[in-house]
């Protein structure tokens, strides 16, 4: 079966793209296209909710490090064990952006168990980032700028590539700009069928 | 012995470095300096070639991911036994652009098995690497643009230094503009002496 | 235990930075917050001139890269030995700049060893760099510009995100802008302090 992991940071509109592109199997020709898409934040949520660690989603990101080591590490098994039946879209952050910095949303000890085949990096510019961000009021967020912004998104570019290396898998970047989300949802799903193919 | 692997996007001149590199040795002082270069892409070729899964060198780049490790393999345990009885010079690239995005030309399985001692990034300015791609109409490229050259540089340094994490090794880059191949040359060459010394 | 690793090129300021933070650990509430700083620099020059390889600490960068990396395994089985017992700050660099490139300060073969908790990348303005590295007559240094600058800071960035991926540890980036050394020192002292608790 076939693992694709798709990054993008908050505003990048990963899940929206691959919302959309789910839509387009639909639509058309879905011949042998069979992907479930899944969300590791939600995975990760329900675990650390279940241990009464957290109540809201966002506090995830401001628990300690170790703890969120652990919890990533729940999740992680839990994919694993459906990788093993099922085509799997994977919904999560390169880096996540924590008082501590950027913590890998990817180390190598989940790298090693979840065997990803594809990498997909969701970007947009700076900028639009900033707009989305400002429009969606159901996330707390840290406030930020173009710089730092940029920064996240060199952070993220530089350690997919550590992620490359580590499992051999290719690393694709889609751009999603405002008003452009057909194209975006497109290329992703030419890579779905590529990938349903070989 | 020593390996030292030496990459550059198509365009950047790796090849042309190290031809004109290893001139110099013969023309000067070439006590003890003693390279094999070898082309990692021509290796591949020829596993592949051999396989009836290509024709054409181009071709390599539009396998399936899957197909394209294969070879990659086939083709590292060929360098992995040189490696043990002579001084090598690997002419490859960092990353692979294919229609899955960056492949790494290196991945962890690779390195392990090479054990290389020195990276080298050949590098030109991404309007160097435009002309230089038009000029050669030796190969079928992609169409791109100066900001994809500047992406696929940027993702080749990032990667590199994912490379150098897992070995231990360096990474040298040096810049091959034009008009300015023997100024490459020599610094190349500079490396190998020091390489041989030590 | 904790194991906290500060980087910062020539001329960052990171030793300054970690000695602020400890002064105001020192002058306000310090209860349960005991680091030791050591510098990485610092021991491998112990060792070397032990060894009688080196009588000044900058001729460490120009050893041959196989020495260089014997003498930081030295150095790391130190720290890894003192880790069991205390809280430690290691002083260090992402890279080495020398004649073959950038070798990376802290290879996998040491990551595993010193299982790093979390990782500081000091940061200044490539101008500001070169200025403190102009005032700065106790050290031979090689001559550079902005662009250089630039590059090493990109490869340093780039390397700490493999390092973040292979130990799982976050990265977080303190900018020691000239003047504002006491916002720096504050940033990690924050560090420090929820480090402690956690």
């Amino acid at each position: 079966m076939t693992l694709i992991i798709v990054t993008g940071m908050p505003g990048a509109g990963s899940s929206t793209v691959i919302k959309e592109s789910l839509q387009l199997r639909k639509e058309g020709e879905s011949e042998g296209i069979e992907f479930i898409p899944r969300n590791y934040g939600d995975i990760m949520f329900e675990a650390a909710r279940e241990r009464g660690l957290v109540e809201k989603r966002d506090e995830l990101r401001k628990l300690p490090g170790e703890k969120q080591r652990e919890i990533q590490m729940l999740a992680c098994n839990k994919i694993a064990e459906w990788r093993e039946s099922m085509n799997l879209i994977i919904d999560t952050h390169c880096t996540i952006k924590t008082s501590a910095g950027y913590l890998p949303g990817l180390p190598e000890y989940v790298l090693r168990e979840l065997k990803p085949d594809q990498f997909v990096l969701i970007e947009a510019d700076p900028d639009e980032i900033l707009e989305r961000r400002k429009r969606d009021k159901t996330r707390e967020r840290d406030v930020e700028n173009r710089t730092s912004i940029e920064e996240h998104q060199f952070m993220n570019r530089a350690i997919s590539m550590a992620y490359a290396c580590l499992t051999g898998a290719s690393v694709k970047i889609i751009e999603n700009h405002d008003g452009a989300l057909s194209k975006a949802a497109s290329e992703f799903f030419a890579l779905l069928k590529m990938l349903s193919k070989s």
